[in-house]
């Protein structure tokens, strides 16, 4: 069995009006000028922006504020954050809303504690040793950001999309409160759901079959995340199972679904690809690509994708066929993608034949001009990517 | 759906040689002079004591030791502690052990911080607001409190064991490496078995039957404990359940299984006055109190506990008869019990028939001359009290 680490140090607080704990917690983690980071209008409209601005002053908490964080976060808005953190001397800041503000509020806070440019970090030139405080107040259950130690960046310049992972980044404080997401829209709610679908999965297909607590875990997170976001795409107010979906996103990130498993992440990096090309919803992008990305590596640890498919997918396991068995399973998930009206292909994600220019392009980024890999279950070169990408075609 | 808080932010590093990790992790949390505190003989005959020492020695980082804790840790030999602390000027708390040694260091922690008497803490007559910080290399798995906030302690002035909790005493780490528990006897490790099994069934039994994912993960851990123990049994050298068992400790105590439920804990408190009066292994006792707990309080929430015998002990579900199913499952988690070699009353666990007057003395003790109750499932009385110890004679 693999060794490892384990770190989630976050505190949540989790729940109705849990927003009221934002200030609070603020002083408690050391917050006296604070950047209250947000995304479009979604932040405004609710009165959550305002409610949280309130709540500090208050409390005698200075802050600035700085939103139009889209998603896919930009680089060029982080820059602004540092200036800006720089000019008023922030020594706090806090994320109110998804994962691409957490991301955003991250690079923020590496920045500014960093004389260099921020992008050297998620280049891999240079490593973090310090940063500003994150917390998150959080609106989109997703992609984790508010419990994990990672942030992924688009740089405009060149439609690069970058992750970096250091655990000074992971959030001193998490508030989610489920009420909070009534207002996603479905496709955001079920892109949502995919991501963290994915983060899950993406430890789970692993070639360590020896940690079976681990494996456990996350089946079990697999199978309430596949049967909660029905219920929420029936009645979006649906209290119960939205808490389900918002406490099962951040569960799939922090790490505990990966302890003692080696990782893949292969249909994380091929999606980067897509939504820094094509600027799509990360969730969708990674609904299309997975299934063929399944279907290319199944092999490399086929007795995973039967266990898979009939203890995630309810699969019937034909004992005689394995590989049937595990096919069912990947294409009960295209059905349950379908279903919750996700993409299967990039066709139907980017609503358009992709070129072969295009998917060349996106091999060049993702392997970096032929010099880099991804994946762990099956290490892919720029031949495998191209494989994929063809097979995902659609 | 209760609104719940969550935190657990102990470093945790897990795997064979980890304990190589100890020299730097104390010096990142700030220990200069640490207390090695340790129990009886087999951390000293294991060579793991010496070890510690050593690799301390190596980092410049000075130490003075206090072993001699025994299992229900003694408030006398944490007074020890504390004294010995304030004489040589000791800012870190090592504990190299088990949840006895671990809670031992939690008081002793308490207590060098605190101008009172430090069992103040444990009878609710003040709350600590300071502690020397604890990390724990981890040697039993059982109690969890290498990553939780709970320490019990026995008071030798009249056999009273009493716990207390505050997030200020979770370990700033924790090192884990199964191949120290492959020594563990068959008793020990079962009984340890055993208490994480019960930290996770103290919060599942519940009123709470919305909070789907935790229960989910619950079952997942209990099915999982429940399948690795036999493998340990079999083969103590067995690392790959050996490091189930040990990462499944921690996980059914530091939080994570009672997210957005009310707990229980009544098993828990009737046990510890059984453990207070007959000094027996803590895991034993809960296996003498549960099914009879369990058979009386099971109408508080029947399709709790048919879904417990069908999902964590695999019993058919007779849809036509769930107080039927509800009861083969604590008879399947006997014959578990028994399998595993605990016991499943009270005079299988101190050997002889317990006395009118003993169970008295315990109703007295657990009720505070009938003015406490405990358990959240059924509010528990001093009259619910001895109904169950009066069930549990065997």
């Amino acid at each position: 069995m693999k060794d490892f680490k384990y770190y989630a140090p976050t505190e949540v607080v989790f729940g109705e009006e849990s927003e009221e704990q934002v200030a609070r917690l603020v002083k408690k983690y050391g917050g006296t000028k604070v950047l209250v980071h947000y995304g479009g209008q979604s932040a405004k409209r609710s009165g959550l922006l305002d409610k949280v601005c309130q709540l500090l002053s208050d409390e005698g908490i200075a802050y600035v504020c700085l939103g139009g964080v889209v998603p896919n976060p930009r680089l060029s808005k982080a820059h602004e954050g540092i200036e800006l953190c720089r000019k008023e001397g922030v020594d706090f800041i806090l994320a109110v809303g998804g994962g691409s503000v957490i991301d955003s509020a991250k690079c923020i806070g590496y920045g500014v504690c960093y004389e260099g440019e921020v992008w050297d970090f998620y280049l891999g030139k240079a490593k973090a040793t310090a940063m500003l405080p994150v917390a998150a107040v959080l609106t989109i259950p997703a992609a984790g950001s508010e419990m994990s130690e990672s942030s992924v960046i688009t740089n405009e310049d060149g439609d690069v999309k970058l992750g970096y992972s250091n655990n000074l980044s992971r959030p001193k404080f998490a508030i989610m409160n489920p009420k909070r997401t009534f207002t996603l829209p479905p496709y955001q709610t079920a892109a949502g759901v995919t991501d963290m679908m994915m983060h899950t999965m993406e430890r789970y297909f692993t070639k360590d079959d020896d940690m079976d607590l681990t494996t456990d875990l996350a089946e079990a997170l697999l199978r309430r995340m596949k049967t909660a976001v029905f219920e929420v795409l029936k009645n979006p107010e649906d209290y119960r199972h939205r808490a389900q979906i918002m406490w099962g996103g951040s569960i799939a990130h922090w790490g505990l679904t990966g302890c003692g498993v080696s990782e893949d992440w292969a249909t994380h990096q091929l999606e980067h690809e897509l939504s820094g090309m094509f600027d799509v919803t990360h969730g969708a992008g990674l609904a299309a690509v997975w299934p063929s990305w399944a279907r290319y590596v199944m092999h490399e640890n086929l007795s995973r994708f039967v266990r898979f498919a009939v203890n995630v997918m309810d699969v019937p396991n034909d004992f005689t066929d394995p590989e049937g068995t595990a096919l069912r399973g990947i294409e009960a998930m295209e059905r349950f993608y379908h279903a919750i009206g996700m993409p299967i292909n990039i066709k139907e994600l980017i609503g358009k034949d992709i070129t072969d220019e295009e998917i060349n392009e996106m091999v060049r980024k993702c392997s970096r001009d032929n010099t880099a890999t991804c994946g762990g279950l099956k290490v892919l070169h720029a031949e495998d990517m191209k494989a994929i990408y063809e097979m995902a075609r659609g």
